[in-house]
């Protein structure tokens, strides 16, 4: 995608478009259960020209992506997945357990794409502003950028779906990257098998969601 | 906004739509010159409901939104920020201090409408799942809301700042929220003043976009 001039005029958004955005807020999953159709590499690069839009601070744009493509390195992560999540279910107890294991947390063997994303705290870009106080805002960058990615996908018809249950320093070290980079999200990418509006996890009686809206405090 | 049904059919999303969508992204700036005007309470409704859409780790949900509203309390929060602001000009020198002293960072005092937005390290909501090797995840779920917010509130002309140069214990003092809630955002909230494609921080030459696109490595 060109990047539009400065000199462009300012879009006007209308209620037709912002009913679409909703939706798509709406209908964004985090997606388990993909298609083993790949992914054309044009879409990867188009979505990364647009998580490079995200807001980040200081204009630090501390963003970097890894797409993982050897089977030493995607096993590797797999591995790391399994451990963690065996781990996880030692923590629960009872019916939780038991929910807890029927769940499918990854799609981790069938996503035809993976991509580990990064935030570099060695970053000079920015010169540090916005960040003595709360330098976590350069993770949180990266959270956007990754939220951006995620809602185009949408958008496009492609799932992503976020695993956690990760050590993050042993996916660093499986993956060889620089040591002042930090795992900030590591997502699984493809063609969703299924379409849903309520959250997977909602759906398989883990956790629903809370309210309509989150409510407002006042002070 | 009322919420879908889970049994309604999955949008399809069209070229038209893709192109405005990535319009918002590119137009969606850090807003630090307001208008005074108010900004309706039923749109900050509308956009708290939107922001709860955000995905959040185990469905945890762990946003809470504080409006800040008193004297007091925002006068509390802009002398946290000119004190934090002060002594980030400290630490820089020659050329770059005159140019940090000379950027508008915040829009506090003109800003209708102050947001501050935490995590509740102490939910439960979502049983502690994904979150156990990485709890920061708790953190980027709240980050997503915010992001949510952000480009709803683009979408409807609306500005949005994040001010990330205060003492977050001091906001959270002075706020009293409870003693579990983390600082993650603080936002001004108003009708821009200007509309600009490129960011603030590049217009006034701190610091430009680095390239076209995020670059993908590989492994």
């Amino acid at each position: 995608m060109k990047r539009a001039k400065a000199t462009e005029e300012a879009p006007n958004f209308d209620d037709a478009f912002r009913a679409r955005l909703a939706k798509l807020f709406a209908w964004r999953r985090d997606v388990r259960r993909f298609k083993l159709d790949p992914v054309p590499s044009p879409l990867i690069e188009e979505l990364l020209g647009l998580a490079a839009l995200a807001p980040s601070v200081g204009n630090s744009q501390p963003w970097r992506f890894v797409s993982v493509e050897t089977l030493a390195a995607r096993e590797a992560v797999i591995a790391n997945f399994s451990a963690c999540n065996a781990a996880a279910l030692q923590s629960y107890e009872g019916e939780r357990a038991a929910l807890y294991a029927s769940l499918k947390l990854s799609g981790l063997r069938e996503a035809p794409v993976h991509l580990a994303v990064f935030c570099d705290h060695a970053t000079e870009t920015g010169a540090g502003l916005g960040r003595k106080t709360m330098p976590e805002t350069l993770d949180y960058s990266v959270v956007a950028a990754v939220h951006t990615f995620w809602l185009f996908a949408r958008a496009k018809n492609l799932g992503v779906g976020w695993v956690s249950i990760l050590d993050p320093k042993d996916v660093c070290r499986a993956l060889d990257v620089p040591p002042a980079w930090k795992l900030i999200a590591y997502l699984c990418v493809g063609f969703p098998l299924e379409e849903h509006l309520d959250p997977e996890l909602e759906r398989h009686d883990w956790q629903a969601r809370l309210t309509e809206n989150a409510p407002l405090h006042r002070r």
